[in-house]
């Protein structure tokens, strides 16, 4: 069963996600540019999460040239990893429209570590349904930033309700982190 | 003519309708984790659909995977059945902001009764189109989950203007029911 | 140059016209089924214009199919098309909103005319493009459908304002007229 | 690694970009055809938007066609042009919504200046990443058009706060000026 069609749907899904968010962004009433200062902490949230599903995109992009087969446990890790990145925009709109404030920040944390979850349960459903000699799972190797993210979304949850700042800061490190291409992935297809 | 652009139109609709449905979860005003109580009613009726839209388009994705022939019949029927699932946002936004009450469940459960209706007149329309020899006729066989289902939507919709929570149940009951991938299709094709 | 993306662009924003008409279905305040009565309009308009979307989506879908080459006076010839179907979902919940009052049944009429409009001049830049020989153009014949629809339009706009049940009738039997798949392409399509 | 999901990815955004605009026409509440005239400046800035997004679409399509590989650069290139590009159903909106006045003018032109920029960003990460050999290079050429855009939008910019219609005038003459497909694209590939 080919992949093509998971990757159109899942790039329907993710657009649509990613052009959403905007929607957050409710056009203000005045009309002089000083109107648009009370909207600046909702355009950052909204930059934030552009590059998270960015992110996103670009390692399901990598991951799914790598997999072979396409059979149900992956489709439905799929449906469930876009189902986390689904809630992303309301997540995004509430640290928004309350200046990031701990509460909505610590379930931006939240999400953020379901998503991942959800993208490392996919990884294995795939490297399982493909067998031993996977490439992709030669490709993902130990795969630091995939166990070290998680474990930097629980500390910005814990921390959020105390210094949200603090949370702001990891939750943009990782995205940094990740926005430095995968080159396990790209090192693994020029050794074809 | 071919079926590809057919799937791809599908995927854009169903993309489309699993990702709106987030926007009936509005972003609530205060900012402690409790202002996101009141959203749970909202955040469950939200899950049950995208199982449900999530079920439709992997069942697409099967029976169109195995038809042969795409003609003017198939395109109305497969817009028909986009046509109910369209519905199915509102109808979740409703039961949702009611707390599943009588009214919204029942509506819910004729929506997913139309749908189910227009997926089983799209299987006839392939299957028609295809011949006697229609390999999706052969792998349907005497598909006891799409004859149940509709029953069990109809004794939903029955019960919700008295037990609610039963017809959320029966709901849910069904979506577990055809979450099992469809092991006919997958059968038939490992025996091509 | 290649009509794949051309036909993946329209299906795109095809999806999401036909599915955000859907969003003027505001989720109503009572629970009761009583409380879906007053919706009864906007969702007839909406399964009107449903009907329509995926008339030009089927027919585009054709046209394309028969086409040659695309060059550039194609392209905008075909974002021309999605600009006029793209301002349906506001006439469709103007109409909706007001019980299919006169003027914006005559909106409703003016946004078909353009479309119709639009498409024709798809269909001859697509001819002109593909010169003389032009499979589409020999489809097409005298195009007596293309030719009666404007007409019958333009007669609804000019009684909507003091009939607006005639002019409903007269969209809808526009709308049943070319609900028939179109025989002429698929004739031409057998021959080859 | 292939260029289809890119142009897969980034036509469903533009699809979305080019269709949530006209959420922004808020139905009208008379239902008299004077109801619509407030509206008239929705719709202007939303006909300059259509006609600039369906641009982008344009010579996206063509400078796709003719980039040869794709790497994380050029990904991400394309990830930060449909950002900019999401920020113009706000801009538009809310230029509509206060006639055309200067402040709206102003983040108007700002937000078509960092797209051009965005593009020419993207443009020159393909022809990096495509050597010396690239025939988008070639294509390309001295890009006139490429370098007097942003120029304009800058005295866009600068004359909004004064007079809002120069500024619209300016905006309006650009789109025009690209309106012509690019002829030098379209001599290359018929020369090879």
């Amino acid at each position: 069963m080919g992949k093509n069609r998971l990757e159109a749907f899942s790039d329907g899904v993710l657009a649509i996600i990613i052009t959403i968010m905007v929607l957050e962004m409710k056009v203000p009433h005045g009309e002089t540019v000083a109107a648009l200062l009370p909207l600046a902490p909702v355009f950052l949230s909204y930059v934030l999460s552009f590059v998270y599903v960015g992110i996103y995109w670009n390692n399901h992009h990598h991951m799914l040239h790598l997999a072979g087969k396409v059979n149900g446990a992956v489709l439905w890790a799929n449906l469930h990893l876009l189902f986390w990145l689904s809630v992303l925009p309301f997540a995004t709109g509430w640290m928004g429209e309350n200046h990031f404030a701990g509460g909505p920040s610590a379930l931006y944390g939240a999400v953020l570590l379901m998503a991942a979850a959800a993208y490392w349960i996919l990884q294995q459903a795939i490297i399982r349904g493909d067998g031993t000699n996977s490439t992709l799972a030669r490709a993902v190797g130990r795969d630091w930033k995939g166990r070290i993210s998680p474990a930097i979304y629980v500390v910005g949850i814990a921390v959020s309700l105390h210094a949200a700042w603090a949370a702001q800061c990891l939750y943009a490190a990782v995205a940094l982190l990740w926005l430095v291409p995968d080159r396990r992935i790209e090192r693994v297809l020029d050794a074809r």
